[in-house]
């Protein structure tokens, strides 16, 4: 019998908008693993259950600790804000799985900040988009910047995730001042903060507002695409190019037909 | 008073996958509109409730029948499979909505098969990505094209909603003969088969192989990036570019200090 480890999506904030399955990982765990802040939160949920955390900067031994406690036998849950599998821990633990052969992973998805953000700002990602971290912590500026430029040229929506952080106030500046080479100062943009917490807010901009704009660390941006408009303070992209009657399972993206068991 | 349309992303397909908020916004629903697919399949949860469905190709049909209905004070929950926001109904509402000032439009996320699809291959969007619809239907081949050239001469990881359809069946091999122009062949590739339903499947493959593969309109494909891997039979995109001790929330995304109430 094989150890288990559930790398869980929690969504963004409110319980709510967890998914049943990632609620039910969470019961059925033996232990909870997580970054300080969530486990402090989640122990007003789960006060008899074990829970384990470590803090911000320690994203290894956060893994490590998960693998250890499944040796033990014990069913563990890592949780993770958002999906687990965007700019989350869900790779990583793969990685190191290689050294436990005898541990199984599943990762149990969540809905992500461009999702989240999106739906509060109106429909910004309604066709084909980006997302980009403005973090140069794991990635190096000049391959941030590339992406910028890529996502620009290809007329992609945008979503930017950490376009702020004590350390680094101005990679929003930058990342405009590097969208502004190719895309209009008028463009349709917006940004939404602490999705799903107290203070939450989704703002409409333009891309040159944008520019000057102080975000702090809970903030999603969205540039729109060459399509995109505000409409009645929320940030529109269409989901297409003319042809709105036409309509179709294709083009309703993963409008696959659904079931419902 | 103003009206209310609650437009509902489902998820991938099975309940549990469904946010809280998502099942909830049904749950009080006076009438739930959707594609027939849906509605015959919300029937069984909901069988006392008011149904309302229109076919595929008939979604600004399906957008109206959710005004009217609003108009005359009932609340109503438009169902979109995944998220409603990507590839979703979420952006046709809110144009329409510019002609019914009087109702009120929430979004509520949901999963989409960008994140549901990528937790069953491991974790191929575990760094900056791109999702693209293959379908042509309502955007020239040519901007399909053009994003596809992007997203490799970016780096990113990509997901390709669509990569089929009974019209559309060599849509997948036109891509990949363009991402072939700049990846290799060897990139590490996968796919997903209707995620949450019976036939769920995950497959990891090369780039050189996707070319050749038949996949249905229930697919979403994964193309990773340069550095990533298939570790034992998943396709894994790591969070960063060595510096792998280096952890930080501004890199683990949206590991935002998520709140539990």
């Amino acid at each position: 019998m094989k150890n288990k480890i559930y790398i869980v999506g929690m969504g963004p904030g409110r319980e709510e908008m967890m998914t049943g399955e990632a609620a039910a990982a969470l019961e059925r765990a033996d232990i909870i693993v997580g970054y300080t802040v969530y486990i402090d939160l989640l122990r007003k949920r789960f006060p008899d259950k074990e829970l384990a955390s470590t803090p911000m900067r320690r994203e290894e031994e956060r893994c490590r600790l998960c693998f250890a406690e499944a040796e033990k036998g014990k069913r563990v849950a890592l949780v993770c804000s958002g999906d687990a599998g965007v700019y989350g821990l869900a790779s990583l633990m793969y990685e190191m799985g290689k050294e436990y052969p005898q541990t199984e992973l599943t990762v149990v998805p969540g809905v992500t900040a461009a999702c989240s953000g999106a739906a509060l700002l109106g429909a910004p990602l309604n066709h084909d988009f980006c997302v980009i971290s403005l973090s140069d912590l794991l990635t190096p500026w000049e391959t941030i910047e590339k992406r910028l430029e890529a996502a620009a040229k290809g007329d992609f929506a945008i979503a930017l995730y950490n376009p702020s952080s004590h350390k680094r106030k101005d990679h929003l500046k930058r990342a405009c001042d590097i969208l502004l080479r190719y895309l209009e100062k008028e463009r349709a943009c917006g940004y939404v903060e602490s999705v799903g917490r107290e203070g939450e807010r989704a703002e409409t901009c333009t891309l040159g507002e944008l520019r000057d704009m102080q975000v702090n660390m809970f903030t999603t941006v969205f540039i729109g695409n060459a399509g995109s408009e505000i409409i009645g303070g929320k940030l529109i992209t269409k989901r297409g190019y003319g042809a709105e009657n036409e309509g179709d399972i294709a083009v309703c993206g993963n409008d696959r037909g659904a079931q419902i068991i």
